[in-house]
């Protein structure tokens, strides 16, 4: 299967060299030194980095709805203002404003091995808290919902549920393993509760065994009664999975005063430099704004909207005037709501506006693998003829499927491309939505390095475009 | 000039995939699902993580000569006496001892913006002593030998000479950069001791702006003064250059007891599995098993070590019996003397040896990129054909040119591949040859990429040799 794949992905790209239009193979030389220019200016510049900082040690956290959320988008606001931008306003969204209340207590009571003891858990985003004095109850672990439905009612019924299904490690892109944990997370308190359990804690969605816990968002469903969700450290996770094992009937206490307060007005914030050929076609970069309340959002997704800033920083500082119009965007509510693209996605519609690209970076600040295209075959092929360019830079992964969550609403809106910038995966889960996503886990380099990987790609389709002609022959 | 590069080695790529011998051919399917299980098994294995873990934390530093180095070559050999390997061996080499004594002192001295103050420096290793009262003079900032030169005896005796060209972090890989600056640190006593300078202050190795200073390797020559050598942290650099600009009578105190006591007897230590069809032709793996004297040793070159021996526990615990042997070999005095690699070849040559490839680990426990092949066409061209195999492991860069310092003086002997395994090059100099190089540094999960990718590697050469005669028509 890899061989075939990889095959194919050669002679793709080999065809797609040969059959370069005969424009682009002239132009060659000029985008090979303004891509090398663009790296260049990156990596020996430190205003993002900067940035990021101001954003992560001075604002801090940001959930939709918190102060802080405000403070970034007025913050965000008047970074871009500053670089004499074409354009810079706010996008009105309501968004949710859910607080986490005091710090939660988690605990293992009258184990036979080891009697009573704390260990770390997080409410997931949106929960629904205990009550002031909290809740025990027996635990019972299950790996799969298919085990759950197996347990039924009679075994489940006021207990706590325990999702403990770990990471697959064997995937190479840790997204892979992410993506096969995070249904516990998500859907594990409504399928608990329908079979009458009061409370859930799930395993956090981690590679690493850790001491700290991983919160994100969680799901009700109308008609379900909302139970208390918590994330439990993946170390305490096998520590309560061992003492189970040896004691069925130990009780866990969990107490959480978190609740979800009215809905705040807030922004997508966006900044744009006017295209100087066909303004009306549209280049979106962007991350999103808001994190999760415990530690400093730095790579989810802190560096996601400096990076895009940066895009913008480079085109000005370049001097580069790009045919087609850049905008960046700094969508609000990613975390829990996703308002914001939706809202972006509506306007769009609304408007009339023509996006021929969007590219998000929303996987952390590591050194730059590739990019993900969600987009229609002649598309994707006009990528492909663009890697002999981007190779050098360690962007070899041009793959199909992709693009990011706040984008994800554009889907379908004429032949806009969706783009997933695809850095490398390795640390990611490490400090996903924990109190360890801090700035000091961001490499200057590597952060730069991605952006400068953005620029070059928005820098190629401002040029010519992504209409996916030209490359046909190619596929 | 990268266009004809990238056009050419795709085209060999797909050229050298077309022409596949017909058994390479026909065991594709076999290599690629036991390529698969090498790292399903090694990012599933906790083991080499936990060697790491002893090695950095409770031997740490260990530079030739010192206990910690015995230490650390007696563990290595337990290590894999326990690894049931057909052999475990120790090879004697006469290594220099340097110890640094006191910690040093740099400070700034009467300048007329700052008064005086401290700033950190290192000894470079093998530097003589400033003696018990340390020194002190006028400074002389340069960026190059020629300016150097050009200030002539008449500015340079009596002072310090002041190395201050910075890493170009235009560069993509960072070793390019640490290329081009790394002269300063060698070479830059003896050509200041040559105009008559009684010290030497050289910028530290990094791309980054830091506190810490980076110590590292200085040679002297014979016939010319000895004069005391330290490294500076760069944003220590970059405060006494501004304060030279304002101030170049300012004067620089420096103290350091470092010195050189008699040469100690130390080991490169070797195991391996021999080989079921071709015992004769070896497959060298390895790393370093010394370190400097701050940190712990961990990205250099920790991880090069556990990596070899993780190659070897690959083997074993998959049951693959190679058809060639495979010896890991952690070399002894990398770092201020070679004598474990000049060692090592002197033996290969006086027993007759045949070594086939040598791959050495010693750029970091970073996420792989590839491979640096230094061999003939045919065997650059055969490993090419592998690259169906590799690539989606993300190891895209196989690359001319490469080795490894340990592994240098086997150069020429018989028709050897030395092959320089390249992990992401980002943060290496932000630890290198520091405090701060410790196992909290380096993540499990890149570490265990880079010993699959070496096992990958080594089993395909133990399976096909490397020749090269298969794949010259791939040229």
């Amino acid at each position: 299967m890899l061989t075939k794949k990889v095959l194919r992905n050669v002679v793709v790209a080999a065809a797609a060299m040969v059959t370069m239009p005969a424009m682009a193979q002239q132009n060659y030389k000029t985008d090979s030194a303004t891509i090398k220019n663009i790296y260049n200016n990156a990596l020996t510049s430190y205003e993002s980095y900067e940035n990021l900082r101001y954003l992560t040690k001075n604002i801090g956290a940001r959930l939709s709805g918190s102060p802080q959320a405000a403070a970034a988008v007025e913050w965000s606001r008047q970074v871009m203002e500053k670089m004499g931008l074409d354009r810079v306003y706010l996008q009105e969204v309501m968004v949710p404003y859910w607080v986490r209340g005091d710090k939660e207590v988690g605990r293992i009571i009258n184990s036979k091995l080891i009697g009573s003891q704390d260990v770390n858990i997080l409410a997931l985003g949106g929960s629904v808290g205990t009550g002031e004095n909290g809740l025990s109850a027996e635990v019972v672990e299950v790996k799969s919902f298919e085990e759950l439905e197996k347990l039924g009612k009679k075994k489940v019924k006021g207990k706590i549920v325990f999702f403990n299904r770990p990471f697959d490690n064997t995937h190479v892109i840790t997204g892979a393993a992410y993506g096969g944990a995070v249904d516990q997370r998500g859907g594990g308190p409504v399928a608990a509760a329908k079979l009458g359990a009061i409370g859930v804690v799930v395993r956090s969605m981690t590679n690493d065994i850790q001491d700290v816990p991983h919160t994100g968002g969680t799901r009700y469903e109308e008609g379900v009664e909302k139970i208390p969700a918590a994330a439990i450290s993946t170390r305490g996770a096998e520590q309560l999975s061992k003492l189970l094992a040896n004691d069925p009937n130990l009780k866990f206490y969990m107490r959480m005063t978190c609740e979800t307060l009215p809905d705040v007005l807030s922004y997508n914030v966006i900044g744009e430099i006017k295209g100087t050929e066909k303004p009306d076609e549209i280049i979106l970069v962007g991350g999103h704004l808001d994190s999760w309340d415990v530690g400093e959002g730095a790579h989810d997704d802190g560096t996601g909207c400096v990076q895009s800033i940066e895009v913008l920083r480079l085109f000005k500082d370049m001097g580069i005037k790009p045919k087609r119009t850049i905008r960046a965007v700094m969508f609000m509510n990613e975390e829990n709501g996703l308002r914001g693209g939706r809202k972006y996605a509506e306007e769009v519609k609304a408007k009339g506006e023509k996006h021929i690209a969007a590219i998000e970076s929303d996987a952390g600040g590591f050194t730059p693998r590739g990019f993900g295209i969600d987009g229609n075959d002649g598309q994707y092929a006009q990528v492909l003829t663009w890697k002999p360019l981007l190779a050098p830079y360690g962007l070899h992964d041009l793959t199909r499927g992709g693009g990011g969550a706040d984008i994800g609403p554009l889907k379908g809106q004429g032949t806009v491309a969706l783009i997933g910038f695809r850095p490398d995966s390795q640390r990611y889960f490490d400090y996903h939505h924990t109190e360890i996503d801090t700035f000091e886990q961001v490499n200057r380099r590597e952060m730069q390095l991605g952006a400068a990987s953005m620029a070059s790609l928005v820098y190629l389709i401002s040029e010519y475009g992504l209409s996916g002609n030209g490359a046909k022959a190619a596929k």
